[in-house]
């Protein structure tokens, strides 16, 4: 049985908070560690600074058996995780003896100076193992429990995929929604004693709402299979009943 | 002198972690604040919990001049953001009796029941002032330096213009951007050693990708608008320099 696993998600970098950039990491990891039977349970962001980023570290490697970072692993002034993932470990960081002579040949052979900047990136905390990605030869690594990625979502995407085979998944999670054409007032109370009734299915209500008609999206998710069917059932037949003229999604 | 003023966000919700909804609400704050000189230095993601929720809190509120919450406080029995920020302030939590009339007079001549799930709307932290918004009768709150917004994303923006005229901006930021066609491994050193010469001025590198081409942007934020002008052109011509054929943006 391999029970509920847990994870967090540490977003790095000042363009994330300011609003320049939108994140696109963080639903990705749900929905991708949630497939696996791994809830993400948290997620954080903060700035390019050491001090929060290890702050922030700490506090979720001790709390959820995953953590994975995103950015702040490029050649720039600003890409201080690789560091602060040192600090928060208390452990040394140096060049990568692999990684740097892979990086040197491959600069050198497309004409570009392997400089100090570009070669920060073969700078790993020791003890840590590399995840390779598809996309270039900077890796992401893992330290103990911690998945260190890129910020760039498709390079993420590909260190995700390098890092899969070391996670072990839980109870895989599935779930089943409806939509309804009532808002969420009118269902609300009956759903709340259906949620009673379904301790162990996690009911959530979204309300939506497209070309002026709206509506409520129900979300039953669960680890037993049978339970979660029930519970649709149950959700169901109350749509129907109170006319939300209801279709699974 | 308003002098530097910090802010973060809690968003409260399910949907957000398991990535069946992206997260629209952090980078509005993070703009609409930074507009105003208030810098969003954190951001939390946590699950409909109320122990999470009100842990996160009280770590935020204490920490921050501002705290911005989203999601959470609709009707249904998921919606527990109210009652969570009750019991971080140790304070109780009741109908709001203005909020209550008003919403019952509007239930009832729309012709739907002003039923409990409904009503629990009205439900309001005592020693919290309410935030209106212009799209629907539940209104946000305020209790000390929290903000409690709703999660639709439109919503939560007209919730936030009614808590603007309550908040004491801080030395407005302004940040200027140049773009450049190279990769950040080749203005990375140089840029650093910008950096050191304008530790007032946080600059950041954003490697971007398109249609083949790639490049840096580079983004110059600060409170004294000479001093961004200063780093803008020695970032400038750093970029002419090295070829990077930069454009400001």
């Amino acid at each position: 049985m391999p029970g509920t696993v847990t994870a967090a998600a540490l977003i790095i970098g000042n363009e994330i908070l300011s609003g320049r950039t939108q994140d696109q990491n963080l639903s990705f990891l749900g929905e991708r560690l949630g497939e696996m039977g791994i809830r993400l349970k948290e997620a954080r962001v903060v700035s390019d600074d050491a001090d929060d980023i290890a702050a922030a570290l700490d506090a979720l490697r001790a709390r959820y058996d995953y953590v994975f970072t995103t950015g702040g692993i490029g050649p720039t002034h600003d890409d201080i995780t690789a560091d602060s993932v040192a600090r928060a470990f208390g452990v040394g960081i140096d060049y990568h003896p692999e990684v740097y002579a892979m990086l040197k040949t491959w600069f050198e052979s497309i004409g570009q100076e392997a400089n100090e900047a570009r070669m920060r990136m073969a700078r790993i905390p020791d003890g840590a193992s590399l995840l390779d990605n598809e996309l270039t030869l900077a890796p992401g690594f893992q330290i103990e429990n911690v998945f260190v990625l890129a910020g760039v979502p498709s390079i993420a995407r590909k260190m995700f995929d390098g890092a899969k085979k070391r996670l072990t998944g839980g109870d895989p999670v599935c779930s089943r929604a409806i939509k309804v054409h009532v808002g969420e007032g009118a269902v609300a109370e009956e759903l709340g004693a259906i949620q009673d009734i379904f301790p162990d299915i996690d009911i959530g209500s979204y309300p939506w709402s497209k070309d002026g008609a709206y509506g409520t999206s129900l979300v039953m998710r669960g680890t037993r299979p049978a339970r979660v069917d029930e519970a649709f059932a149950a959700v169901l037949e109350m749509a129907e009943r109170l006319g939300g003229n209801p279709r699974e999604e």
